[in-house]
């Protein structure tokens, strides 16, 4: 507030408005770290899962819901926000924070992913992603710059750098010059960058190649950003590649900032992948699946709408403390899915959300305790376990 | 439980299981009174709107909002709850509250009116109504002893029994057939009232026309009940026919029994009602409207999608002190709205239920300091006002 204002262009290392402090790494021989981030809303205690607030919610449930869920940080979504309501009414209105009445921290993505899946006649140039709008046809460019314009307007807490997350389709010489120019994608991001309320975080692409990974890395990680990201995971290859991928490309991360493993996962992600060393996920796995009625359980999955569970007196997770477990049964959940109440999606989604966050903190417990490395091995086996009791059911 | 069961077919006057106290009378020259119905849920204090709970969830909310919003007492409908999830199905589960978690006070309604408007193929027979249903084709007779074994299988704590409420199209010919079945199906339904949990509201029917209506009231009223109803208002007709008929009706009913008038409705009906005698509403209104984007405000009524609220900073109702606008702009609900994010219909009718629960606070507030008069004169010159403001800038 009352100091000098950063000269736009100034590459100097900035000051981390985001700071990382890592409180206790696991002795079980595991990379898993508990940590915890200093922002501008508050703390967030790591490894953490960030709930997914696509348009402006965090589809099913108010922010009401979250603090309930004790939802540390939740994310927002920069393509959806500056195509409606527009990043200009947002920070009219007070910026995202005050719009959506959220008062804890917040991250948003830099929009480039969502271009690359969602919008139509997409053109990647140096210059950044020209593309139509999907809903209304709108021409439109995102560039670095325009990126970190509309991510500081709407005024999150972390902020992420514009890249490409290149198709695995592409050919290795794609991949080299997309990565080289994401590399100065990042430069510009920075030189775009206020430093003044949102943290700016790098993202390190490269597919599951791991020289390209690994050079991608040293070039991201050679600017001192206050948390780094890894993009290009869990977008078709299976979790084996994935949790391999991440295995290798997390400990290229520095040890003194957050990672931030981009759109992951299931639980076994989650768990695996903080074995090696990740901090931050996102995924909208457990809001979307429970608006189609799967429940992820301490039991495995649940499909609420099948006829089995037509009578069932059960919560729909026995072990869970969450609102819907403590108050309505399986037979009433399936109820209310099948007559399209909707109820039916808060409901699940206060569930599924209560799951993943409650999974964050077993974590974070299990990585204090320094007893990670068994902890991770018996969630996978149980997993494994429930699954191929499932398929046998089906 | 310890009791002697009833005999079926007791015709006696029964043990009223709801109870009405009436507290004070209006001196200010209406018939506006303030009363309590005890009923085994507890108590409810009149005059009272009920939201609806169609098909086991009032849509838009949990139940933990409607205890939030202080909601006395909810509806449930007896003909979406038969053929989804069956009443079977929730006797099983343990009723209707137990089964959507709900521990205050409920009502059920007959299911006649629904038979009437939404089943395809109904035919009505001295044995009852016959019909097909909306969902899956079934064949279905329901009858005044089916609906009331339903309603106290589903176990509220007022049941109402079954009537037929024909078009105001009819001629007089049938309406005095249609009345004189659905007094012997009143009997029919006191027969067949078990008296163990739940407590039978007779309905009295009659359209518009005076002499029928006083007629049927004195037959259905002749019969002694915890509590009385109005039926057929409120389906097509003006609202000034339909509160110059209530106030003909609403005095018919005995002065120390409970008095509902089903299916109503507008701030204005209600406020209006109430002068008239009425204790109890219930309508889908609030709920229904919320979910299209219209709210309910001191201001008038706030269509949430128009363009003028794009960057509107107030909330819906700056004079509301409900979560929806405690948190959130018109802009934030405008852009939830246009988004189609599954938080508008709860934002929107948490708000609309506060808005016409506290409609009712004031409404008791001013029966007691015998200003009842003026307040419902003010009321609805106010609305008046708002209405033409509203038509004007159109
Ligand atoms: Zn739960
Ligand atoms: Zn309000």
């Amino acid at each position: 507030m009352g100091e000098p204002r950063k000269e736009k262009g100034d590459t100097r290392v900035p000051p981390s408005l985001v700071r990382y402090e890592l409180l206790h790494e696991d002795a079980s021989g595991t990379r898993a770290r508990r940590g915890r981030l200093h922002t501008p809303h508050g703390l967030v205690e790591t490894p953490i899962f960030m709930p997914v607030g696509t348009v402006g919610s965090v589809k099913g449930v108010g922010p009401d819901d979250l603090l309930t869920l004790d939802a540390q940080i939740i994310l927002g979504n920069t393509y959806h926000l500056m195509l409606r309501p527009g990043d200009d009414l947002v920070g009219e209105m007070g910026g995202l924070h005050r719009f959506i009445s959220w008062d804890r921290p917040m991250l948003t993505d830099s929009g480039g992913f969502q271009v690359f899946s969602l919008a139509e006649k997409r053109k990647i140039t140096e210059e950044g992603a020209a593309f139509q709008s999907h809903l209304d046809g709108r021409h439109i460019l995102l560039s670095p710059e325009r990126s970190i314009e509309i991510q500081e307007t709407l005024g999150a807490d972390i902020i992420m750098a514009f890249d490409e997350c290149p198709p695995s389709t592409e050919d290795r010489a794609y991949m080299e010059k997309s990565l080289a120019r994401t590399t100065r994608w990042l430069h510009r991001c920075v030189k775009a960058w206020s430093r003044e309320r949102s943290s700016l975080f790098g993202i390190v692409q490269g597919g599951l190649n791991k020289d390209l990974r690994k050079a991608h890395a040293e070039q991201v990680c050679a600017v001192d950003l206050p948390g780094y990201a890894l993009g290009g995971y869990s977008v078709g290859e299976t979790p084996e590649a994935m949790h391999e991928g991440v295995a290798f490309s997390a400990p290229l991360l520095p040890r003194d900032k957050p990672r931030y493993l981009m759109g992951v996962g299931t639980p076994v992600d989650l768990v695996t992948c903080v074995e090696h060393g990740v901090d931050m996920f996102d995924c909208v796995l457990p809001t979307r699946c429970a608006r189609n009625g799967l429940l992820f359980t301490s039991e495995g999955k649940v499909t609420i709408r099948n006829a089995t569970y037509a009578k069932d007196p059960r919560p729909a997770d026995p072990a869970c403390s969450c609102y819907t477990c403590r108050n309505f049964s399986r037979a009433y959940l399936r109820h209310l899915f099948v007559a399209g109440e909707i109820l039916a999606m808060r409901l699940n989604t206060l569930h599924n959300l209560h799951y993943f966050l409650g999974l964050m903190k077993q974590v974070r417990q299990a990585i204090s305790e320094d007893r990670y490395a068994a902890f991770a091995r018996d969630f996978r086996e149980k997993a494994r376990a429930q699954e191929a009791e499932r398929t046998k059911s089906k």
